[in-house]
C-alpha cells in the first residue's frame, strides 16, 4: 500500500464534511481554515496508527478526521493571541473577519473535532474521548507556556523541551495512539505508538527551529533567521545561551536587545556566528537524531507486521528530511 | 425536598471541582470564573429535571456541572467579543487578565465541560454528547447572530425571538433534557422538559429585556435604560419600531442616532415615553406570559409526580418574577 491511498481518501473526506449553515460568519471562516491545506499530518499518523492492525482502517477515518479539526482550531487561536498575520501564505482568519469571528469559528470546530469521534464503538469511546480531552488540555498548556516564556528572562532547556511536548508533540502521540486502539491494537502497543508519535514530534519541531536558521530560503516558505529577529526562545537560542563563554554570552546579548529594523540582517548574521562558533547546528542535529532513534526503537517494539510498519517509518522520515 | 438540598449539592461538588494546576496562568481564570457565582439555574435544572424520574438524582450531578462549566466558558468568550469589563460586579478575565489568557482558559473550559460528561453510563453517553454538541454550536450561532444585528439595520421581531433561542433558551433545554434521561424519562418526556426549558429560557431573556427599563434601580444591579442608551436591539425597542406611527418612528430614530453620554438621561426618558405610549410594557408582559404558560404546559405532559413537579414549578415561577 502506498502512502497516497491514505492522503487521497482523507483529502476526500475532509472536503465532504459540513460543519454548519447558518449564520456564515460562523461557518465559513472555519471551512476557509481547513481549505488552506497543510500537509495533515496528524489524520494520515491516525490512518497510518490503525493500518498497522487491520484492513479496515476506514473506520479510524472520523476520528482522525476529528484531530485534524482540533488541530487546526488550535491553530486559528494560537494565531489571534500571536497576533500572526498569514497561516501558510494567506491572510489569517482574524485578519480576513475580525478577531471575535475567530474566537467563535474556533470555539466551534473545537465542538465540531469532538463530534467527530462520537462514532467510535461503543467499548472504546470514553477511554479515546477521555484521552483526547487530555491531550487537548495539553496542547492549551503548551501553548500557554509559549507566551510564558516570551515574557520570561530565563528558559530553560528542560522547560523548553515540556513546552514543545506539550504544545506539539502530544497531540501527534494521540492521534498515532487513537489509529492504533480504533485499530485494535494492545494497550502496550498503542502506547509505543505514542511514544512514537511524540518522539517524532519533538524531533520535528526542533527540526523546524534549525530550518528558521540553516532552512534554503527558497525551499523554507518563511524568512530564514525570523526566530533570531523576534529573539525566539528556541532550543538553539537557549544552548547557545548555555554554553556560550562571557563574550559570546555579551554578544548574544547585546543583539537580544537589539531590535532595530535596520539592525535584522547584521543580527542574524552575528547570531548565527555564535551558534556555528558553539557547533549549535550539530548539537540539535544529534538531539534531533536522538529523538528519532527513539521513536524508531518504539516502532519496533510494536507487535505489527514490519511491512506495515514500513508507512510510519517512512512518514516519519520524510518529516525529518522536509526542507519546509 | 426543598430547592436547597439541590443547590447545597451542586455548590460543594463546585467548590471541589478540579480544573488543573500549571500553568497557573490557564488554570487560574478558570477557577475565578467560575467562583464568581451566579444563580446556578442550569444545572440546578438538570439535577431537578433527574429527580422527577429517580431518586438518585446524584448520578446527574457531574453532567449538571458540564453545563455550568460550558455556560461559564461562554461568558469568558462572550464577555471578551462584547469587550465587558464587568461579570457580575467583579472584572472580567479579559480585563483582570488579558484577551488571550480570556480565549485559551475559555478553551480548556470547553474541554473540561466535556470530561464531565464522560462518567455517563455507555447506553446514554452517545446520545448526551450529540445532543450536548448541538447545544453548544446554536449557543455559538446565538453569539455570532446577536453581534451581527448590532451592526444590521433592520432585525425583525422574529429573528430576534429565534437569536435568543439559540444565545439562551437552548441551553435551558438542553439542560434539562439532560438531567431527565439521565434520570430515565422516556425520550417524550425528555423532549416535553426541553421545551418547558426553552420556553422559560425564552421568557426569561424578555424578563431582561423588560428589567433594563421597568425595573428598581435599586434591586436590578444594571444601570436601568443601559439597553436604552447602547441602542440595543432588545424585543422592546424592536416593537417599538414595528409598532411606532410616522411620529414616533422619527423620534425613535432620532434618539437611536444620539449617542451623546451627556444626552443619555434624556434619550432614556423619551423612549421609555414611546415605549409607555405603544404599551411595550403590556406587550412584553402578555409574550413573557405566552411563553411561561406554554412552558407550564409541556411541564404537565410529563409523566411524573405532580409533588415532584412542584419544585420545577416553583423555580420557574422565581425566574419569571426575579427582579434582578
Amino acid at each position: 500500500m502506498d502512502l497516497s491511498v491514505f492522503s487521497n481518501t482523507l483529502t476526500s473526506a475532509l472536503a465532504e464534511l459540513h460543519y454548519g449553515n447558518q449564520p456564515q460568519e460562523l461557518y465559513e471562516p472555519i471551512r476557509y481554515s481547513m481549505s488552506m491545506g497543510g500537509k495533515r499530518i496528524r489524520p494520515l499518523l491516525t490512518l497510518l496508527g490503525a493500518q498497522l492492525f487491520t484492513d479496515d482502517w476506514q473506520r479510524a477515518l472520523r476520528p482522525a478526521m476529528a484531530v485534524e479539526v482540533f488541530h487546526n482550531f488550535t491553530l486559528l487561536h494560537d494565531d489571534i493571541m500571536d497576533q500572526a498575520p498569514l497561516r501558510r501564505g494567506q491572510p489569517t482568519v482574524h485578519v480576513k473577519w475580525n478577531p471575535n469571528v475567530a474566537i467563535l469559528s474556533g470555539d466551534v470546530m473545537l465542538v465540531r473535532a469532538y463530534e467527530l469521534l462520537f462514532d467510535i464503538e461503543p467499548a472504546l469511546l470514553p477511554e479515546a474521548l477521555r484521552r483526547f480531552s487530555q491531550t487537548a488540555a495539553e496542547v492549551c498548556e503548551g501553548q500557554q507556556l509559549d507566551m510564558n516564556f516570551e515574557k520570561e528572562a530565563h528558559v530553560s532547556i528542560a522547560q523548553y523541551l515540556d513546552m514543545i511536548q506539550l504544545k506539539t508533540a502530544v497531540l501527534l502521540g494521540f492521534a498515532l495512539e487513537l489509529g492504533a486502539r480504533l485499530g485494535g491494537a494492545s494497550p502496550a502497543d498503542a502506547d509505543h505508538l505514542r511514544r512514537f508519535g511524540t518522539d517524532i514530534g519533538v524531533a520535528f519541531q526542533l527540526r523546524d527551529d534549525l530550518l528558521d536558521v540553516y532552512g534554503d530560503a527558497a525551499t523554507f516558505g518563511k524568512r530564514v533567521g525570523g526566530d533570531i529577529v523576534s529573539n525566539k526562545k528556541t532550543y538553539l537560542l537557549l544552548t547557545a545561551l548555555e554554553q556560550a563563554n562571557e563574550a559570546q554570552q555579551a554578544t548574544l546579548q547585546r543583539w537580544i536587545g537589539n531590535n532595530a529594523p535596520e539592525a535584522a540582517e547584521a543580527k542574524v548574521a552575528a547570531v548565527k556566528g555564535i551558534y556555528d562558533e558553539l557547533q549549535i547546528r550539530t548539537r540539535t542535529e544529534a538531539l534531533i537524531n536522538e529523538y528519532f532513534q527513539d521513536a524508531l526503537a518504539h516502532l519496533e517494539a510494536v507487535q505489527a507486521p514490519a511491512e506495515r510498519k514500513q508507512l510510519l517509518r517512512g512518514l516519519a522520515l520524510q518529516l525529518m528530511e522536509r526542507e519546509n
